[in-house]
């Protein structure tokens, strides 16, 4: 997979603004060392394309590494390097910190896909824009390596209209007028609404809507409004969002839905990695 | 509380890299709109300070807010602003994102606090190193706001030797020969030293260590340990680390340590906070 | 308008890096005084936001200035500030380039606009990802000034397939072999090719894309082509790209197209811009 | 030629802000490709050096490539490299934008170049510090490759009095009076003058100054100062400035002055380059 | 004067990158404070209008401040501010090392520069490229407060000849033959050589050369290759460098020389500057 | 010695923003060169591995370098070189700056520490926070070349008391009340007051301080009441600070303390390095 964009000076920085000041103190300098990253559990892998970036502008030499979306078994090593002891203590943290909480998500969201896809392997599981502030580069990756998409990156770049649009414009049906409008102009986009409701949905599709973000719905409200919807609109983009999680998805994957929408997999718990650090012979 | 380092700038382009292509469309521009953050469930405020400065940045005024630290009921508004239609757009889910995550931390580590304070008053929670990379600034205000402190910012403040030190130094009796020089060099800083039996750690702190973090141990083994060490160093700085989180921290804080040492506090579950955008009178 | 993501600082620092030479040694220095960005030619301004951006970085108030995307006359003042001499001879050069080289392009891209519009209004002018290395911020919010909208931002929002892409595929069969599933993951985006025949663009609508940018081909081929594509995919998206420019953009107006996509606005010859600057009382 | 000091990273991630949707979703990944940038009109070839830079940062290895400042003909390749595929999609309108636009500075320079020095092979021809805002560094290496040279780069470097500069001093006495003292100051620089008359420019040069710069003059009006000014100051330095453009060079080439300053050079369109993308066998 | 362009937002993370761990613990938060900076020693001031810039982003009020480049007697405050407890405490040591260091360089410089001024007004002084790494925004302004000007900001600006190009270029006499085409090229600027005997300094000249570094001699030495050269090149440019120092100043300024160049003034003590820290009453 | 963390390529364009116009001007382009750095002086170096990095971020293979920390003599190499002419003459004063300055304080530093380790070989030296705003990063790891370490990095990481806190608590009463809560708070740390008599240092060790740092006493203050704090408190931290330097540090180094704190050392002379540029033959 590709390398994420991310500032990795200033990750080094974060954790070492300047030296490691215990490793100094007991003179630990040149002396070549071997630095390995583990998992102590199953998990969908993710950070190593950054850990061995780490690595390199640490002059450490990556010796192996396991491509991030790849599955890892607990107690397999993800990423192992050789560098000079001094270099190699202030990797360490660095890359655990990268590894563990973007594995921890890429796994999440592996075991949610599956659940959904069990059920559909037509649904997508696509990501929300609410990460933690200054993770999406790191966040979007690990979805992605474990089988989602981002849904949107940002505002640039898609229609989406929700109700603070509407409640600026001065009303729903401002914005039923200027849809064609927005339709023509954005002819390349499809151009989504959401709604909860499918007389509101239904407006929405006459005046040009490509498709409707159903939020905050059960899915057996969902049922409803998508039975009417089709009826009508059989293309219409139908996406369900808004407290989808693993514990109810596979409800949700049983719906005639084309795409999933959730937050949910932002907020996974750290896998269990390991680093052994071992002083290799002196050259 | 103070405003954390950010690049705030970064965070808005991060989700709004140009401008908000939805609105844009719909012809919003320069008309007065009123943005509210509020909560949807009880909490501890944080990320407020930071949400201001994004408003300052976006030409939005900021007509109250809660400081972060302090409580909020569900319900309650966190931050106040007014200002252009198309700025308060831009500001909507950088100022979400910022709130409700730290929040969450915060109010993850407030109960956590609380658990242990209730057992023994006197033992702080201290949280580690291994926050989300790049979220460190974010993070530790956060735990801040709950009332914890960060155990150590980074690796050139602090002296904590860890078993990956001993492995480069080629064993502990290298540590212990070079424990006392050290010592000396860093006179205003306790030496510490991760251990996990008691024979270690009391030939450490004979040796001049400061303090023991116990790592990876239950509070039986804690306990056991402690009551050794402290019959000959009474002193001494004992912390538990490891594996403690807050379905089992009120075990621990009935030990007879100096503090409690967890990584569970970064992963917290943001706080459900919403965000209301109304249209305001021209003026 | 929206104020573009630029670093000002850099601006700044680009035509003062430490401060004016000439300015110096003739003692300028807090004397008050009035700087005006005038036009010397009918334009649709631009740049104005950025260069208020850069009079409050430096002192200086922002006494009056026209909207970016508004018209202004030969003679109007675009932009009137006042503050130290020191701080006017700085931002001097520093707006008059934002602002002459932003308002070329919105100004050339109102001309484009305007003639597709007198044809067919409901064309929209779409520009590609073509400009000078590191201006995109400025050069997006020009073309939108003028009325135009970017095409597509980067590549990470969009599905647009070139020939690059199927090369690397090792040809157009195994491309319409992915097309379905590529569809589905991608279910909030529409799917568009590169072709210039219609037999490439049938196969790829039949495989489920959802337009077609056709590519430097003459208004005759063009028509052509929609023509075929139109009997069977009436709602497909055709684009026209490559080699259209102001010289002949009437004759592609015409055609049965829902968007013109071009370069050729980007490279612009800035606007006549001048800029006065004189002395004001002291308080 | 030198390697401009631009952000890499930051071309990078205008275009491809996280990753490529397209080659993504088509399954393109690490398969090795060929990239080259061929041109399709014979030019003077710039920012090869910084494709080169590109390519390295994305790990494509450069396998060949032309110099900044040679002469390069219809059909020839300008840089080949070799990388995965997914970089290789990442690089291609990255490097695109870099050398097409540098390279249609660069030629245009040198034909404007070659027409000065056909008439008077003793005349630089020296660019202002109006570009479009960012673009210095690129800019300033295109003239350079072209044959120019930059006038001033900044503020801070030279002496270069206006008629701003006069207006705040409050009047052309209060310069006269200035310039020895100046000149004194700056002993190692030239003080040159903006002026557009001989009375002016005759008092200044009697000042201390060193040279005129002849602001905005016909080549006739020029000839007529020129003369005048020669008489009394054989060796000052006589500089052309404003409205000075390929349509009119080879007139101002046969002028008796120093030096020909213009912005013209920078409004380039781009050099039609080409980049070609195949797949290579796996090794 | 002006202000810097430096970043500081970095220099207050240098001091403090979080919080201030010991106002913190002491419950130290929104009180309000006044600050102010003092001199224990006469001293030129500088640095004021950046320790301005640091209490504007940690929103203290300026309530009063010397501009650099005046003078201020011994007890006499130079800043003072108004602002929060937690923000003041973090300005504190940040602003007394802007100060501090810049009026040490300004009040040696002011020194060094009436020295040579008692002798004779007409040397300038001027300072070399040789300060510390990344200090060049603060110690250009600082010496220019104290009354010197740099002599070249950077190699970008100038044309200083030294043996390193001289050894590159094969030796002096393909030098020679380069300058009449340097001397046309480079029209606005003027030519210097360093050299350190009369013959090479001349044959410099005769080529077309302005002006002469004389290269760490003796005020002897200078004098009587001075007079040498003097006597055919009674305009060349004449700078003495290498060695000056407030020692031995007054023996230079004594030449027939048109400058003094010297490195000695970035080495300056800093200035004894306290900061007075006192609770105001609440508002 | 581990790299510091700095902005090389600022470091780089600080000195050449943009290109050496005087080696363009001559010529100097692809020639390889060699390169090397010596010292005229007897020094501790310091740098080099910056130095290195400046190399490898220019194209130029370094042969050789000595380490930061060991000795060098007169006329020995610290670092060589081998690129492009070009690049050389790039590298040049970069490298210079970095490595005299640096070499300079560590030089310096070690005159320091071996004087106080002559007396008492048991006293470390530390070095305060007041450096030159923006060297931290290069000051600290020279004192640390030298054999010093730092007091304390910033304000986030240790517990140090001074009257500026105690004024805004409300008196040292306020203090005393609140250490044994902070002392509880921060067990992780030394609690640290800077004093500057034995009555208030004796309340706050009883207190729970575990140190006292006296400022700006005479050997004979300190040695008055340093007996009487051991008397009580034999094991508390006592730190000389303020107004040690090398005229006086002999005397300073035989009082009963346990560390030296001085400013003394950023302030230092550079090391007089040479650069020394040679063409090499052809490849």
């Amino acid at each position: 997979m590709y390398l994420a964009h991310i500032d990795f000076d200033a990750l080094i920085r974060e954790d070492v603004p300047y030296f490691d000041l215990t490793g100094y103190e007991l003179g630990l300098d040149h002396e070549p060392a071997r630095i390995a990253a583990f998992t102590r559990e199953d998990c969908i892998v993710c950070g190593t394309e950054e850990a061995r970036e780490i690595f390199r502008r640490l002059g450490i030499e990556t010796l192996d590494y396991k491509y991030s979306g790849t599955k890892a078994l607990a107690g397999e090593e993800l990423i192992v390097g050789k560098g000079e002891a001094t270099q190699v203590l202030t990797a360490w943290k660095v890359i655990q910190n990268l590894i563990d909480h973007t594995s921890g998500i890429a796994t999440k969201t592996r075991h949610f896909v599956d659940a959904v896809h069990a059920v559909n392997p037509n649904i997508p599981v696509l990501t929300t824009r609410k990460m933690f502030s200054g993770t999406k580069a790191l966040a979007v990756k690990a979805i992605m390596a474990g089988g989602a998409l981002p849904h949107r990156l940002g505002l640039s770049e898609t229609i989406l209209i929700f109700d603070q649009h509407i409640h600026l414009l001065g009303g729903f049906d401002n914005l039923l007028q200027k849809l064609p409008q927005l339709k023509n102009n954005c002819c390349e986009k499809k151009i989504l609404i959401e709604a909860s409701d499918s007389a509101k949905a239904l407006a929405a599709l006459r005046a040009g809507a490509d498709g409707i973000q159903l939020e905050k719905l059960s899915p057996d409200e969902i049922n409803k409004i998508s039975s009417v919807i089709r009826e009508q609109f059989p293309n219409a983009i139908l996406l369900a969002a808004g407290g989808i999680r693993p514990d109810n998805i596979s409800q949700y994957a049983t719906l005639d839905i084309d795409g999933i929408v959730t937050t949910s997999l932002y907020s996974a718990a750290p896998i269990d990695v390991g680093v052994k650090i071992t002083a290799l012979p002196s050259l």
